[in-house]
C-alpha cells in the first residue's frame, strides 16, 4: 500500500487482475455491474448454480416425483449439507446439520446446555452480541425459571469485545458462555480457543454464534475444542434470504444433550410411528421438524463454492480487500470525518468494517439512493461495509471509497430527511 | 350412486365433466397424467403459478434487488400468507402468521399455554394425534419439569375419536387440550366446538393441529371460539416439501401469552436493536427468527388457489369424490379383503380414506412401482387415499380402484418383498 499511485483505478484493476480469485466474481448473477454490493455479510449474493438447482427442485423434483422426493435425496440434505458446512468450520461431518432458524437452533442449544447442568444457572454473554440472541437467552431464562438469569459483560470502547472481563466473570454458576465469535457491529472477532479455554476451567459450556463468521474467516471449531455453534446461511454462506441455520454440537456431548423441541426427525425412526419419543443418535438428534426443503437447498451451490475456493484463500484475499480499504479510509475518507469503528489489528477483525460518521445514517441513505452502493447502517453511527472475498473486488472499494468522498464533498446526503425514518 | 353404470368409466367421466371445479386441475403442474396421485395429504401438487413465482423471487428479488428484497415485500410475507390462510380457517387476518416448521410451532404455542397456567400440568390428547405432536408434548413436559405430564387417551377402535373419554378426562390439572383436527390415519375428524366448549368449562387451553384439516374442509376457528391452532402449509395447501406452518392464537389472547423463542422478528421494534426483548403487539410476537423465504413464499400461490375456490365448493366436492370412492369400494375392493379404516358418516370424516388389507404394505409398494398410484402406506395395515378436491378426479378414483383390483387378482403384490424394508 506504500506505492504512491496506490489511490489510482488503475492500481485497483491490477490487484484484481493478479488474484486468480477474482474469477469466482462470475459465479454469481451480478445484472448491473455499477451496483456497489456491500451487504453479502447482511445477504449474500445469488451463485449462478443455485438458480438451475432451485428450478431442477421446483420443476422436476416437487413437480415431477412429488412425494417421492423425500427418499430421493430430500430427508438427506440436512446432514449432507451440514457435513459440507462442518468442512468451513474445522469440524467433523457428523457434528454438524442444518435445519430451522438461526433463533430457534439457539434456543434448541442453548436450553439443551441448560438442562443438563441444573446447578448452574448464569448464561453469560456480552453486549456486543446480536440482539437477536440476547432475547433468545431472555426467553430461555424466563422458561428455566426462578434463579436463571443472563448476564451481560459490557464492552470498554464498543469495538473490542470484553475477553477479559468475561473470563473474569466465569464462576461455578456459569452453565454457558455465548458470544458472537464476530461481532455484528465492529467486526470484533474473539479468540475462540482462549475464551473456550477459560470456559471450560469454569466449568461451563460454550455456545458460538458463527452468523459473520462461516464463509468469511477460516474457524477450527474442533482445534478450540469448541462445545456448541450456531450460525446462518445467508449471509457469507450465500444460502438466500432467511436460508435455515446450522448447529454444531461436538462429538462427544450430543449423546449427552437432549433437544428440548424433540420432533420427528430427530427421533431414533421418525417412520415408525411409535407414540414414545426416543433420540436419535448423534446429530441426528438435534433436528425437529421437516425442513424447509427449498430454503435448505439453496444453501449447497454456495458452500460448494467456499470450498472450491478454500478458506485459507479467501481469508487471505479478504485480508488483503481489508488493509487496502482501510488503506484508503485513512487517505480519503478519514479528512471527512469519517472514523474507523472496528479494531485496526487484522487477527481480532472478521470480514465486515464498519466506519462511524456523525452524520452516517444520511450518508448511508443517500449512498443507497444516490451513487448505487449498498452498504448498512448499525446505530448509532456505524456504516457498515461487508466485504466478500468471493465477488467483492478491488476495484469496486475504490469506486466505492470515490463515491463516499462525492456524497460528502457534494453534500449529497443533506437531501435525506431521517425524521420518522425506520431503519432497516 | 344407484344408478346400475355407477362402476363404468364413462359414469365418472360424466361426473368430472359435470363439475366447474374439475378446471382447477389445469392450474397444477401435471406432467404425467397416468400418475394417479393419491397423496396430496402429505405432500400437495406443484400449482403453476409457483413455478413462475419462485422464478421471480430468486432471480429478479435475490438476484437483482438483493437485501433491498426485506423492505420490499419479504418482511410482510409472514403476515400477508398468514392473513389469507385465516380466511380458509374462519378466522381474522390478525390472528394467523406463517413462520416456523409444524413441530417448532406446536412447540410455541403449547409452552406459550403452560406457562400462561402455572397450576395446571396435564397435557390431554389421544392416540391418533400424530406421534410427532406427541413427541413434541413429551419434549414440552420435560422441560416444564416435575409434576408436568402427558396424558393420551386411546381410541376405542383405532378408527374414532375418544371424544366423551377426554371430555370426561378433562378436570383442574388440564392446562392444554392439544388433538389433530383431522386425524392422520383413520381421516376421523373432532367437532372443534365441543371440545373447545368442554375444555373451556374445564378451565383448559385447547390447541388444535389442523394439517390434515387446512385447505381440505372448512374450519371455523372463531365459531368455535377456538384458542390455539398450527397446522403445515404442505399437504392441501400445496406449499411445497417442507413449508413452513402457520399458527392461530385468538385475538384476546395474543397479549396474554408470551413466546418462549423470543426472538427479533417477534420484538416490538426489530430494528431499533435495543439489548431487552420487549414482544410485539398481537400476533407477530409469535414469530421467532428471519423465515425461510423461499419456502415460505411458495405457500402463497395454492392458498389464493384455495381462496378462489372457495372451501364450502371444495369441501362439497371433496365429499362427492370420497363418497363415490367408497361406494365403489364396498362393490369392487370389500370383496377383495380391503376393509374401510375411516369413519363412515360424513360429517366426522376429512378428506382422505384409509383402507385396511392384510397384504396392505405389499399392496402399496405394487401400486407404487408396478401400477403407477401413489398413495401412502401408515402402520400396521392403513392405505391411505388422499382425495384432493382441486386436483383429484373422479376419473382417477375409478381408475386406482381397477388398479388395486388388478394388483391384487393378479397377485404384482407378490412380487414385492417387506424383509427389513425401510417405510417411508
Amino acid at each position: 500500500m506504500t506505492s504512491p499511485d496506490f489511490l489510482s483505478r488503475e492500481y485497483a484493476r491490477a490487484l484484481d487482475a493478479a488474484d486468480p480469485l477474482s474469477a469466482f466474481r462470475d459465479r454469481f448473477v451480478i445484472d448491473d455491474p455499477d451496483l456497489i454490493y456491500l451487504d453479502g455479510n447482511s445477504l449474500g449474493r445469488l451463485p449462478r448454480a443455485t438458480v438451475g438447482l432451485l428450478d431442477d427442485l421446483v420443476r422436476q423434483q416437487w413437480g415431477g416425483r412429488l412425494v417421492r422426493g423425500w427418499s430421493e435425496g430430500w430427508f438427506d440434505a440436512s446432514s449432507r449439507i451440514g457435513g459440507k458446512i462442518a468442512r468451513l468450520l474445522g469440524a467433523g461431518e457428523d457434528e454438524v446439520i442444518v435445519a430451522d432458524s438461526t433463533s430457534t437452533t439457539l434456543f434448541k442449544l442453548g436450553m439443551a446446555a441448560l438442562m443438563a447442568q441444573p446447578g448452574r444457572r448464569t448464561i453469560l454473554t456480552d453486549d456486543l452480541n446480536f440482539p437477536s440472541d440476547l432475547y433468545i437467552l431472555q426467553g430461555m431464562a424466563r422458561l428455566a425459571g426462578d434463579g436463571y438469569r443472563v448476564r451481560v459483560i459490557p464492552s470498554a470502547d464498543g469495538v473490542h469485545g470484553p475477553a477479559e472481563a468475561l473470563a473474569a466473570a466465569m464462576d461455578e454458576d456459569t452453565a454457558l458462555v455465548t458470544l458472537s465469535h464476530t461481532v455484528f457491529k465492529s467486526g470484533y472477532q474473539y479468540d475462540m480457543a482462549a475464551v473456550t479455554a477459560a470456559a471450560q476451567r469454569a466449568g461451563a459450556l460454550t455456545l458460538w454464534d458463527l452468523s459473520h463468521s462461516a464463509g468469511s474467516v477460516p474457524v477450527d471449531l474442533n482445534g478450540a475444542a469448541a462445545d456448541l455453534a450456531v450460525g446462518c446461511t445467508y449471509k457469507y454462506l450465500n444460502g438466500g434470504p432467511g436460508a435455515p441455520a446450522f448447529l454444531y454440537v461436538r462429538r462427544d456431548l450430543q449423546d449427552a444433550l437432549a433437544n428440548p423441541i424433540s420432533g420427528w426427525i430427530g427421533q431414533h425412526d421418525p417412520f415408525d410411528f411409535a407414540l414414545d419419543y426416543v433420540p436419535a443418535a448423534g446429530i441426528q438428534r438435534f433436528l425437529t421438524g421437516t425442513p424447509p426443503l427449498l430454503s435448505l437447498a439453496a444453501v449447497e451451490p454456495g458452500v460448494d463454492l467456499l470450498l472450491e475456493a478454500g478458506m485459507g484463500r479467501l481469508r487471505e484475499r479478504s485480508v488483503r480487500l481489508s488493509e487496502y480499504f482501510i488503506a484508503l479510509w485513512e487517505v480519503r475518507l478519514a479528512p471527512l470525518g469519517f472514523r474507523l469503528n472496528s479494531p485496526r489489528e487484522v487477527a481480532r477483525r472478521g470480514s465486515h468494517i464498519s466506519l462511524g460518521h456523525d452524520e452516517g445514517l444520511r450518508i448511508n441513505l443517500s449512498l443507497i439512493h444516490d451513487v448505487k452502493v449498498l452498504p448498512d447502517f448499525r446505530r448509532p453511527d456505524n456504516i457498515r461495509i461487508g466485504i466478500v472475498p468471493l465477488y467483492n473486488t478491488f476495484a469496486e472499494l475504490h469506486e466505492a471509497v470515490e463515491r463516499l468522498v462525492t456524497v460528502v464533498n457534494d453534500r449529497l446526503y443533506e437531501r435525506h430527511d431521517t425524521t420518522g425514518l425506520k431503519v432497516t
